[in-house]
């Protein structure tokens, strides 16, 4: 038994009734959402698109880090990105912690020394929103009137809320 | 009329139909899933998931950066990752050019001088796969027993296939 036998049979299902829509890489309604790794979220469905539409950019926490921001310049000037959302979202594990507070909790459940990382953990979750928006409208590799805007997403009733 | 207006009307309509199923931030399936932005790719339902099973990571070209290891560090250590699928695909813009190509590109379309940038292309996909795959399992920050697989995921076809 293989590790991953389990998603491999259900990936087989999806393939037997899976068809070719034929879209190329480009994103068909020119959007870019950013946000958390949550599994509570699901990007597409929230925003009424469907596969083909949008890039969908995901770490911890929705962070605009040097890695989103590589990320951009490519889904912009060769994707066809033209819109980007940033999306906090509510009870986000990153925004109920500090750094200090989680290298405490992983040394305690495994012995494990993160210090040497940094987490990107948010004190003020829409101050660092406003501020991760910002990293985005100023980049000097970015084209030209791209809209960027800034929203947190409520993961107990679905709404999404333009902050910024 | 604000940029993002069509968006929001569509989560609105989202909303009126969302139930709460009570999740809380963990990934009910223990697995997380790291892949490309490439707006083809349905991650949750190429794997049989659904909303709550798994954390998504996405970037360009699904490559482990630092900041993805950050990432699995916490969806390790704080939010039940047990399983990690690291998915390449076909057609993947990432594999098809040089970052030096894509300066060039982006240079002629935009007038825009990226090449302080890396943007972490691939010339072998398959050897870059198994790199990345290796990058997560010599992490010395991960939990011990943490599985971690290789895949290839078709975007015409809708098959994945386990590579390393």
């Amino acid at each position: 038994m293989g590790a991953f036998d389990d998603v491999l049979a259900a990936n087989a299902a999806y393939a037997t009734t899976f068809v070719d829509d034929g879209r190329p890489g480009q994103a068909a309604a020119g959007l870019a959402v950013i946000t958390c790794m949550d599994s509570r979220i699901d990007p597409l469905a929230m925003l009424g698109l469907k596969k083909g539409d949008a890039k969908i950019i995901r770490n911890a926490g929705g962070r605009v880090t040097e890695d989103v921001l590589r990320t951009m310049v490519l889904a912009t000037h060769l994707l066809g990105v033209k819109r980007v959302l940033v999306v906090e979202h509510t009870e986000c594990k990153m925004a109920s912690a500090t750094d200090e507070q989680v290298h405490e909790t992983i040394q305690e459940s495994s012995g494990i020394d993160t210090r040497s990382l940094e987490f990107h953990t948010m004190d003020d979750q829409l101050a660092t929103l406003a501020r991760d928006v910002q990293k985005v409208r100023s980049s000097p590799y970015l084209p030209t009137g791209i809209e960027v805007g800034g929203f947190l997403y409520d993961v107990r009733t679905g709404s999404l809320r333009e902050v910024l």
